[in-house]
């Protein structure tokens, strides 16, 4: 009979480490409660200023809950995750750190915004941009096997700081054991974000989460995978797109070039300044490849749902 | 009064030359009305077989209906091209060819496929696996200043062959004037085609066109931009998605590893030939970019929509 554990909001882990001894052992089937904390660990909370931003101590970024060792899992299998329920805990932010994000040279200094998330089914840029609440876990992985306080923030084949949008409430992702017991840890929870998190942060929030563990038997995979269960932009499809786009032969480059066009338009049209314009971005705005076989030239798209701006 | 043109369909050139005539001269806010050819040229027919994939002049490859003068139209200024109207006109192909596309060393030989589009909204792949026809000029653009005899293949900030699959009708196009009269051509039609257009061809297909030109003076682009009208993908959302990943450094790498997982997953679970999953995914399949912001590795996430497999 699968079992439902609770997970101890007090414990959490900063580093992947093989040595971290799981906190919870469950079995294939069963379900683990979670609340995770926010990725700056409580240093940034409802009444921060920008200061708050500055002043993050980096060792306590990405407080992760875990690890879950899993019975049976090994290398070689696959974990498979499924998001059975997430939900917000009322509150959420986001920043702009000085040197991070797609544009750092465009914008060198610290912002925030603190976002309230008792508004229903969206929470608002400004009275007139209303972003939807669609909650992911930015951060869910197994232990990288021989890791040694290795830094969350790089991804890796064993999953870990995916920030990858389309994992919400009935989405399931698929995880390449490295370890027996693959000892899961997630985190990092956005309430919103962008195809591609551009100024490095989604809506940043602690979360509610329920998720159930199987471990699918020599089913091998070289990186993560996932199955969403249905459209994937529910929310703002009803009003068209506006798109800018980077042309050229770096990919990186190209997403530059797109999300800077669409910073300027999102101020020249809608009057938001760069830094909300960029925040923007970040929370709602997909990257797309267009095209990446036309004679060396490629093409990202920067696409806007103009769905989030009311009358 | 706004008129409608014909354009005469024996017209075509086939490289960028800001000394090519222009065919026909049309005021701003005047509609043109085009059938343009195939992106070979007539040299692949429903009725050929793979030899002609390996016998294309490719000197012939990539005729454009045009150009058209935009009266009035100035660099620094900026084409509107409204795309009105788009219809396939009874078939298209879609082929491997050596050399080109996302994985040419895992598909070396060639490979044709013919499409027959007279059934209806979809077409098929094989009898249980329905493509939604949703076509787009993969090829619009305006002649880039000092052009002479230059390659349509790569795209560039005067757009060209963006392959860029949410030019549908009802879509609007923003170009960025680069000569006096813009000399707008178009062509390279595609019946259906995923982000990325990984195998290097989408349904490649002659079609029907009617697109309105505006001229917005004073409007400076770097790039082009685009406006669509209403859901992204709406044939297929509605049995969620499966998506693979590449995690690393490097997009193009990562947008490789995720082709070749999928390229694997619907071999393996759908018994589809390589070439026919490869096929499939340069049709149906989006390339998005999950993450580009966390410590240098990045996420391209390939997703499939998990409609078109029919029962």
């Amino acid at each position: 009979m699968p079992a439902t554990h609770y997970f101890p909001s007090d414990r959490v882990h900063y580093t992947w480490d093989a040595g971290n001894e799981p906190v919870l052992t469950v079995e294939s089937g069963d379900t683990v409660v979670v609340q995770t904390r926010d990725v700056c660990d409580n240093q940034i909370t409802p009444d921060s200023a920008v200061d708050a931003v500055t002043q993050v101590d980096w060792d306590r970024v990405y407080p992760l809950a875990g690890p879950i060792a899993v019975g049976g899992a090994r290398p070689g299998d696959t974990l498979a995750v499924e998001i059975l329920d997430l939900h917000t805990l009322g509150w959420g932010w986001t920043a702009i750190f000085p040197g991070l994000g797609l544009l750092p040279d465009d914008f060198p200094e610290p912002y925030l915004r603190i976002f309230d998330l008792t508004t229903g089914d969206v929470t608002y840029l400004r009275e007139d941009i209303a972003i939807p609440i669609e909650p992911f876990m930015g951060t869910m992985g197994v232990c990288p096997a021989g890791a040694s306080q290795q830094a969350v923030m790089p991804p890796g084949i064993f999953g870990g700081n995916l920030d990858t949008r389309q994992l919400v409430r009935g989405a399931v992702l698929y995880l390449p054991v490295q370890l027996e017991g693959a000892l899961f840890s997630c985190g990092d929870a956005h309430a919103a974000q962008g195809d591609g998190e551009v100024c490095v942060t989604g809506i940043e929030a602690p979360m509610y989460a329920a998720l159930r563990f199987t471990v699918q038997e020599g089913r091998q995979l070289t990186a993560p995978q996932f199955m969403t269960s249905g459209p994937l932009t529910p929310r703002v499809d009803t009003a068209g797109f506006y798109g800018t786009m980077g042309v050229g032969p770096d990919l990186y480059v190209a997403a530059q070039d797109a999300v800077r066009a669409m910073v300027e338009h999102v101020s020249g049209v809608y009057g938001l300044s760069g830094k909300d314009a960029y925040v923007l971005a970040s929370l709602v705005v997909d990257l797309k490849i267009s095209e990446i076989v036309d004679a060396g030239e490629y093409i990202v798209s920067a696409l806007l749902p103009l769905a989030v701006f009311r009358e």
